[in-house]
């Protein structure tokens, strides 16, 4: 079995356009190689078949000839779950069921599922609120590959997919937002009720259900059919730099009529933070989403976004253990988060 | 109408032994002159007269000729409660009524309140456990006083008190204890009910009710008859030594047993400490409390007792507003409060 070796998230070492917002913005395209059945109704020889097409092709594309191609049948249960929590692969990939990989960018801001619901699942991740410059890299991905792989593809309904939500452009671009302000002036249900009114769907940063946690919410757009990727892409970045606006008018509001509420909030985080000896994941995002918020209002700028970002990846359950170098029971996780933390922040 | 100046409480900076669990101790005379009626049954004129008899006596005193006198209905509530605060006079003379005084020496460990319940209330304090060193002071004291005025004494039962209980000697010798190891154990119930079942009382930090807050709770032997002042004092030592002795070897077993736990819940508390905006009194005695048990287990030895002290008395309202000038209103008492700890302990 092979390990995955640990080393630092080297985007989240930069922030994109409108850092003080959104944490980063993702596109995956769906696509499948032609005369293939799709993963689920593959047999074996099949979803080996499919395999052996992307592994011969990947080195052929200048976009993608640097990629490291995982087995994850062949890695541990704790390294797939660190790469679900580095966004790197899906819930279900993170199974480890036979003849599925992910072939991963050095900078791990590109990644292709093989084998996922659909034969590739093709991502492209950067921080900040970069939808365009995402979609330029990830469209010439898509162009690379097809010039190797003749992707499943009808002219009246575009490019086919396992799922029927995803026929057409196969494209789901999604933004990942902190809304501080909203949340504590108990206005974020009301502007995320309107989101879902024009078609985007919103979820919470864990991506299981829709509960927002330290405040974080992810917006997605996942309209592909009679719909270009521009257009889905453009409305999303339309609606977030609504939301943006908001989020920011909500916090110019706050800071004029309970200033020092937010100010307490925030130093008590950072001093929570740079003390505890034992800290839960949960705990962290809150107090992250306070320190957040203190930089962006301009009440404690002290700790960069990077490093916030880095705090809330790296001290997950599997990266914890991955850095520690060993299984550490979720006690002894809550003991190591807060050294992570510590160090970081002093 | 004359302002009290506020200054720094000069005891408050040296730490006396045993000090890392014995905030003070505390001795107070009950003493009434002879041929007047007790306080509460006496005139106008009576009580003029009980001023006027001490007022010409301590100037003529070694322990009480630097006394500063104040005419408590002359001074503003604000700076009664500030002396109450202080623990130079009791809730009752904080009322302001007329012809009550109380004499105060510069360094604040001796005070003398006069027309309380007894025309005289003689009270020695000094950090730690150090009864024995304020009990030969008070005894000075009371000697010098007697030299001057003939205190109301029956051979049979002696110093006679406008309150039965405290007829006799007079004495009331007091200790305040920090048992955090104890609360956090729920030991310090069964702790302080022993107490109670060899004739001490037990108080909050307080005075009022039973109920401890910050860990903090008040030790005092009343009984004064049948029972020299020596046994009375010497009493409430031995028993005192023996719930520091309880109080250390819980926070050894605490150490032993939950060691991280502790020092989460120290380093929270500075961290908060140092963090907060806005801070109640009672939140302040809960995290003091920790940061106390931090110095005392060692796990943070950075703030002295002193500061500790400084900080559990100097937050509370009647100071902050002496310190700040003016009357604040509680909320801006909790901004001010926690201003004034960020600068001690920054």
């Amino acid at each position: 079995m092979n390990a995955i070796r640990f080393d630092d998230c080297r985007w989240l070492k930069h922030r994109g356009q409108s850092a003080e917002i959104v944490l980063s913005s993702r596109i995956r395209l769906a696509r499948n190689i032609k005369g293939l059945p799709f993963s689920h109704w593959a047999s074996s020889g099949q979803l080996e078949q499919i395999i052996e097409r992307v592994q011969e092709v990947l080195p052929k594309c200048k976009e993608t000839k640097d990629m490291e191609i995982i087995r994850l049948d062949r890695i541990s249960s704790l390294d797939r779950e660190f790469l679900l929590e580095r966004h790197l692969i899906s819930r279900e990939m993170a199974r480890g069921q036979d003849f599925r990989l992910v072939a991963v960018s050095p900078d791990e801001t590109l990644s292709i599922m093989v084998n996922e619901e659909d034969h590739l699942r093709i991502q492209c991740l950067r921080p900040g609120l970069e939808l365009r410059q995402i979609w330029e890299r990830i469209n010439e991905v898509d162009d690379q590959l097809s010039d190797h792989l003749e992707f499943a593809f009808s002219p009246k309904w575009g490019y086919l997919t396992a799922c029927p939500s995803n026929v057409g452009t196969g494209i789901r671009c999604s933004v990942m937002i902190h809304l501080p302000a909203l949340v504590l002036a108990k206005q974020v249900d009301r502007v995320l009720n309107a989101i879902s009114q024009v078609g985007l769907t919103v979820r919470g940063i864990l991506g299981e259900g829709s509960e927002i946690s330290g405040s974080l919410a992810q917006l997605s757009n996942q309209m592909t059919l009679g719909i270009s990727e521009q257009e889905s892409l453009e409305r999303l970045e339309k609606v977030t730099r609504q939301i943006i606006a908001n989020e920011l008018e909500a916090q110019r509001q706050l800071m004029r009529e309970a200033r020092l509420l937010v100010e307490d909030k925030i130093y008590r985080a950072y001093g929570t933070l740079k003390g505890a000896r034992i800290i839960s994941t949960q705990e962290t995002m809150e107090l992250v989403s306070a320190l957040r918020f203190g930089r962006t209002s301009g009440v404690l700028s002290e700790i960069p976004y990077e490093t916030m970002n880095e705090i809330l990846i790296c001290t997950r359950p599997a990266h914890l253990q991955k850095m520690a170098g060993s299984e550490l029971p979720p006690k002894e996780r809550d003991v190591y988060r807060a050294q992570f933390i510590r160090q970081r922040l002093n």
